[in-house]
């Protein structure tokens, strides 16, 4: 330590930035990568749609009928309610004109016969099967169980658009109007580093044989589960060597093959590792301290990929304290991930709902506490809201947003991220 | 009404079910599988435990620093605010007892030495650095900034059990105490067969070149994505033969091979196929009219694997309809995929949020209304609520469970499920 003999603090408390700002300057720095890809529709879940999908046709292709039953014209039935069977026309198949008095044994999906205005339900007819006559029950209203052409999608309506994240809803509708193959943006390519001396990997070290201070490594686990979630391809690259020009050389041979490079650990003030150093030294990098709780180290950086280049790989170092690694996480790396992909819907949004719980002291970073939804529909509080392990995020079922300063008392109003919509 | 000659119905209108009838039916049928396997925990994202998983170790391992700062005694403090750093103690080491009136250097995770009883940030701290002292400019509370051994996961404990769905956190608390392999439930394997003469694969026909009455099949791109995300694997059978023999020998085949054959398609009170006289001869079929909107007609069926043996494959035959397909499949098929492989979280928890929307025409089935969240927290449905194609599903964002008969006006409070915590 060379700070002369004056009291200067070890590190002056560095300003908070607001998550709100963080995460403006980081999507500010996530243009979208180039390079996209035609995948098959079966195959292109979670991938991020590199063009508009515009219908080639109408859906459906004609009137067709909404029920399996009888297509019919609703004049015939004023003086009777037999009407002649004329044709069958299952689903696939295509019928003639209807006659007067006559009555189309129809299918569902099936092509509404010319002349016919209504389906009546199987349901509400007998068949007269000896006359080939059938006998309507109920008097339908013209349109009745009918599907108009274009009803659903119209000829030349985008259907998806370019940076929609594709899901099973989205592939099927996809393949309704035609489209097996899909063009997508390619896959963001993330290296995962580990750092700290103090962790092990599990399977490495019995639980009976760990030394004072050594912890498990989890957050690898859960990075790489939460970015392959994302449509990311994830590189393993273990732990950060131990030497400064050994951790430059793994930083600059990773920026070559990534667009990402994630770490975990080793961005708190103070901290001592050779990320860091390395990272200025190929780049630059930004340090800084949310206010947000649990969460508050947080690093972003540029890796140039060749000295003076422009081309640069993104650097993210999250804080080690799993808890804190989690909530950075969704917050800010997985909106930065979907707006690399081109992603348009990148923020979850909260809903409202009631605390049964309190939250008598207030802190002056924003935080996020983990709760549950209770049987009654309200929320209740994990009891033990430190960061260091994962228990509470298992336990909760999504994340209380609460404003800096603001206690809770039951009954009140808060906002609610469900876990789902963050892990999707 | 003259039920002149011969006056059978084509098909009496059947008696409709309740869906939680339908679902505990279909539950009562679903015995977890059989077959554990070991995985990497990197690999075990959205599998379910087949054991309970207990803690071998306390975490923390031992008090540690839950700050970069200084370890202290406390009571060191009354007389001075100036403190000799007698060690230095980065996470993974250990340090020794503490001196009287000595400071411990500490890292995050780093042990408490014995002796100490807060931490004081650095923040708060001034190095004095040629005295090799610093000075405390907070006084501590004891145990402040400390973590307590055992305070997150205490050994013993069960931290996750048996019938748990793995998640990324899950993962992460899995490593944490040091299990680098899980014991999960093995897969479903599923086998999806698709039926309707009317349906054509994407890139098979252009959309210009369509047949009137063709359609292109959708269903099995979304049962197929919503069954990968379940964890199952899938396999693809195509169309259903077209003759009957041939039938049952698919259906046979694919029961040897698989724990659940899924349809779509087919299963309409007068339906015309061979799939459903194909179960019956196989095995047993229950044809349900569900009493759900979308979603009406729901077949399940059980195909004994051999002669007379009790050992069988299921069957589900879902609506041909694709919204219809698509809410049966979360609301039941889901359930019953989750309950096969012994999960135990299986039915997603609706909340309570407040409709912008009107609904002034109640229905005598329990209606899944598409809906999305607005701006103002509330819930707008989307215009369309057909069942024809996929607009609806692909635009919202949840589902209103509204009960049969009940209308909405806006304001009212309505249950939502969202769409997030269906996919996942």
């Amino acid at each position: 330590m060379s700070h002369a003999n004056s009291p200067v603090p070890d590190s002056p408390r560095p300003a908070l930035i607001a998550l709100d700002q963080a995460l403006a300057e980081l999507l500010a720095q996530a243009l979208p990568l180039g390079g996209h890809e035609s995948v098959s529709t079966f195959d292109a879940d979670a991938r991020v749609l590199a063009q508009d999908i515009s219908a080639a046709l109408d859906v459906p292709a004609h009137d067709n009928s909404a029920m399996d039953g009888y297509a019919l014209r609703c004049a015939d039935l004023l003086d009777t309610d037999v009407l002649k069977v004329t044709q069958r026309i299952p689903a696939g198949s295509a019928g003639h004109a209807l006659e007067a008095l006559g009555a189309a044994r129809i299918f569902t999906g099936a092509p509404i016969p010319a002349g016919a205005d209504a389906v009546v339900m199987q349901e509400d007819c007998s068949a007269l099967s000896d006359t080939g006559c059938v006998q309507v029950r109920m008097a339908p209203q013209p349109g009745q169980w009918i599907r108009r052409r274009g009803e659903d999608v119209s000829r030349g309506a985008v259907v998806l658009q370019r940076g929609h994240r594709l899901n099973p809803a989205s592939l099927g509708l996809a393949a309704s109007i035609g489209f097996d193959r899909l063009s997508v943006t390619r896959p963001v390519r993330v290296a995962l580093f580990s750092t700290g001396d103090e962790l092990v990997m599990p399977g490495e070290v019995a639980p009976g044989d760990m030394k004072p201070g050594a912890i498990y490594n989890s957050n690898r686990f859960f990075l790489r589960a939460l970015l392959l979630r994302l449509g990311c391809t994830v590189s393993d690259l273990g732990i950060v060597p131990d030497r400064r020009d050994a951790t430059i050389d793994a930083l600059r041979a990773a920026a070559a093959q990534h667009d990402l490079i994630l770490t975990s650990g080793g961005v708190s003030v103070g901290e001592e590792d050779h990320i860091k150093p390395a990272v200025q030294t190929l780049g630059e990098l930004k340090l800084w301290q949310l206010a947000i709780k649990p969460g508050k180290p947080f690093a972003y950086g540029r890796i140039r990929r060749q000295s003076g280049s422009d081309d640069v790989a993104h650097f993210i170092g999250l804080p080690g304290n799993p808890v804190s690694s989690w909530v950075t996480f969704l917050l800010l790396v997985r909106p930065f991930v979907l707006a690399l992909q081109g992603a348009t819907d990148i923020k979850p949004q909260a809903m409202s709902l009631t605390a049964n719980f309190s939250w008598p002291k207030a802190d002056k970073r924003r935080e996020f506490l983990r709760v549950r939804r209770d049987a009654a529909g309200g929320l209740s509080l994990f009891d033990n809201q430190s960061s260091g392990v994962l228990t509470s995020v298992v336990w909760a079922d999504g994340l209380v947003d609460n404003p800096p300063g603001k206690t809770i008392a039951p009954g009140d109003t808060v906002q609610f991220i469900p876990m789902s919509a963050l892990l999707a």
